[in-house]
């Protein structure tokens, strides 16, 4: 069976794996305190140029969307984002859970556009009402987009601008940060990144850490008390370790990049790979994920060699699947899936 | 000044002050427990030919929509509304709040269609996701909606019966409850409402009382231990007998529908009024709030002599705006405004 | 049957229910925005010589409780409060409903000392821990309290230095502040509580108002988008005039203090027919509620003519039971109760 | 420096990062769905003599004590503990951050006894104000408590009697349960726990594990929709299998009471040590940690070549300090802290 259903179906990458065994037996302080969440926080700051960063490390993408929504927001706030956004449809409601409404914008390819932004705020306050309704506090974007799309640098800063001119923080979900960088067609690197938001985070569960997210507030405006925030929504980790060696390992030598890199590389032989044989896209990816719309009666005998995921129905014959390429692609699994396809 | 901007811009009906008044002097037990709200809770029932009905009366339709859904909703589930819902608009994230989602269907006349449910639902359980979405846990609906329009009985026959094979609780927020019974389009009473729905609340503020809205569970499903949840919610009145006393004139000689049934004689008036003068409506409102699209220049000289709500922006150069007829307008009101028109 | 089982079991004082019957025709604007509730937050100011005070009117002393700490506290901060306290005991667990820890301090007397205050906010910082401990982020008091004591000046300012010390704010329950005020033993007026206090709030249901708290932020400290907090707690009253009506004439002529002294120089008449019959005393109480503790078997025939409240057990033998003047007892009440007794 | 402050300053036992490491190259399923989790949890019912169990796996103590109170308790209801409770005390609030409060009950030695329990819940019934009080909905207990005491089984039977005749769930924290498990004082085994109890949790990271703890419902009983509930407390981890994998092994060939019996044997040699060098025991401890009060002015020269937790002041003069025997504690820690004390 060939793997493509995800970019989470194997553990650690080696040097993660690796770096994780060379420290195992090393007496660290706990909840975030050792010498590795430390110095990884370190180098976070260097990578993306940002001396007054505050790094803080979570365990998965739902739990950092909820922290850093929930502490960032006022209580008579809300989060804008994409109706396709990650917190709008897939995470079980876990923003409203802390009280907050997810605001949600029209969207054909997963991105926000920075006009759409501007009428809805303006709209906002414009309206006679708007202290019954929920004030729009926060923009969420992610980067790549669910649908493997990716922002321009124009279109980030455009969207900043707008954030700036309300007051409001761009927050930018990178659960797949390290394919939306590595890309070909993006402009858009981790310094431009921490200039352009108020807050990101940098995936790691999904480029090939055994879990963890690095949280970066941007503008000296990481929420007062934070750990004990982190705490409270039962965050925080006692082994903080087990993040902090992951990340300083990601963050060594450039790997993060690289990863992402050498992903993208076999990425693109994959879409080269389904244009060539004909496969209709649903969207164009430029990155790690290719969505492809596939006749239903094909769905069965390739899963029997291919682990795909459904995206959607596209129509009566027709379904839209997903084929994830990840850090743990290799070029023997490409090769043989152009056999198949 | 005529006062058409609403229906709650006057005290209390007469006949609801005077049973204050005769009532002030009697020491009644607190929190709900009096004389007069068992009673009126007794002629409820009886109007709604629901023997089993449990009744509880609350001070507003915020407040009542927030208690009702959130005790209503295990905490996975969300509660599916119009995108025009007073849930899902105005309400500050009074929903949200307690922990749950708002899940919005599109809608032009503030109406959800049974078969736009039934789309929704099937498409939810068909999603191989859903585990990670939030579950569709109860329908809301409001009638008279927020424009004014009415669920027919066949509508909410349509309705009742996909939610019933979905198993989850239909709830209307009958804020203006009485000027929809009232409708001469209409063919709903209170007893198909209380058959049709698992549980509904009949408007009080918006008929004339000071404040006070009556939730009628109807299917023995009150949620355990009701009270202490409203006690929770900062929603359960020491003086309990406010509501009890107006609910109970409400519901003596017929007086709700009574007040419903004068003020849409009067809202027909100026239905009339408006459509012989050449006026363009927004849409056809059945009750007792019209809408209409009238051009920008002329909104300063009609807002120096009549009070009427903004809406909202129609083009560059129109704009949408309500005319509220209530329990306290009179054919003077009426006489009046028609010589403005 | 004499009614003194609490101080709520009437409707409105004779001047609040003229001046609703005054006030029912005029067209007011909904939301707390009429001229009423204006002039009654002027009127206020004034009388707390408190030119930067502003006020906000709720339906009740839960509610309150509940949006004034919920909206001053930061999520990761709980309010200390007595652990007789309203907040920590009779609120059905409105302040952890909105996600807030109330830190109870022990009391005899139903009041909190400074120096105890002091000593749980130094070890707070002492203990290496706190980071994974709620931070105390406001004081809850009670005036009168729950036992119908007060704080003297010199207590409230020491509580007050103290919480300026630790930047924490001192909210005060004033659901009985009339009765406390008027207190002879009292040397507080509303000028130093106002001073002494972050915010605080003028109870009107215990005092002769259908329904109605006054909340006053005496340092423009009230949280931004206060209107909306309201709103997302389901409290906002769309006939704000109702509070604001009967406000006004709690502050007109004095009224509110009137009404205090009244009900307590029949409280003192009943003080000093208990002391006369030799019967035991709870504990010392200044205000209009008196505690006794009384023999089991004579319960029974007492509440054949009187309507008292249980309070505790005391023993096995014996029950603390509450007597309640208001501002609905008569001369002749106490005549009637002292024959009884 | 030798390490004795705490029981999770190294990374994972041996034998789990050997799991770790062979299975890292697999391709399994996410979200708790890949096959170690599955056979984890089959080991684990088997383990408790349980085959209705359903086992979940969480990442941290306080996520999980947040999860399983607030899925089983309603809205209406609190979780009675201990007041040195690891939720009553150092979670951040993380139970009432989902709106429930902690009752708490005195204690001298981190239990909570039968008759206590008792006596609160008959009196809560008999308090004619409960319904506007807190429900007491659930029972939380640690076992090892944070004082490092055990329950006997007589003690936890009588606890699970009074549970059952309330009708409500006995909860055991379980975060350092192998060394209670294996501590000769214990009559305990996972076979009564899993009886006696509603629901546990078998702690893995104070245990060897890099993180996870493993939640057991024992009655049929575990909350609907339980994995959509973890997700929305953003606890659901994309790469189960880090957990799966961890608990297959401590699972297999009896590690997991291995682990504990090894930790113990050393535990047992420290307490002997401290009695033998005349050190005064706060209280009599049969676990992994060991608490002693200690002159203030010996602690810095210790901390120089001994790691030990500040737990509390003990007087003016004196210290309670902690020091924590753990499953990566060596025979030559021990040997060397001899040398020290």
């Amino acid at each position: 069976m060939l793997h493509f259903e995800n970019d989470y179906n194997k553990g650690a990458h080696p040097k993660l794996l690796q770096a994780l065994i060379e420290t195992n037996n090393q007496a660290q302080a706990g909840y975030g305190m050792d010498e590795y969440s430390q110095q990884a926080a370190e180098k976070i700051k260097q990578a993306c140029a940002c001396p007054q960063a505050e790094v803080t490390f979570l365990t998965g993408g739902t739990q950092t969307n909820q922290v850093v929504i929930d502490s960032m927001l006022s209580s008579y706030e809300g989060v804008i984002a994409a109706e396709s956004g990650h917190v709008a449809v897939h995470e079980a409601g876990a923003i409203e859970f802390t009280g907050h409404k997810v605001l949600t914008l029209p969207t054909e390819d997963g991105k926000i556009d920075s006009t759409q932004l501007e009428d809805y705020l303006s709209d906002f306050y414009a309206d006679g009402n708007h202290e019954h309704m929920v004030f729009p506090g926060m923009v969420y974007i992610s980067h790549p987009t669910e649908y493997g799309t990716l922002y321009s640098k124009a279109e980030l800063e455009a969207l900043s601008k707008v954030c700036r001119a309300y007051s409001i923080p761009l927050f930018l979900d990178g659960a797949r940060l390290g394919y939306g960088l590595a890309s070909k067609e993006s402009d858009l690197d981790l310094k431009a990144i921490a200039e352009l938001t108020d807050v990101f985070y940098i995936g790691g569960t999904k480029l090939g850490a055994l879990m963890g997210e690095a949280v970066v507030f941007t503008k000296s405006n990481q929420p007062k008390h934070f750990t004990t925030v982190v705490k409270q929504h039962g965050a925080l980790l006692a082994k903080g370790r087990l993040c902090g060696v992951q990340f300083d390992a990601f963050f060594t030598d450039d790997l993060y990049l690289e990863i992402g890199r050498e992903t993208l590389a076999l990425a693109e032989q994959l879409k080269a790979i389904l244009k060539e044989k004909g496969y209709r896209f649903y969207l164009d990816s430029p990155t790690n994920q290719q969505f492809i719309i596939i006749e239903n009666h094909k769905l069965e005998s390739l899963a029997k060699q291919v682990a795909y995921s459904f995206w959607e129905k596209y129509d009566d014959n027709h379904t839209v699947i997903r084929l994830a390429v990840s850090w743990s692609t290799t070029q023997e699994d490409i090769d043989a899936l152009k056999v198949i396809l």
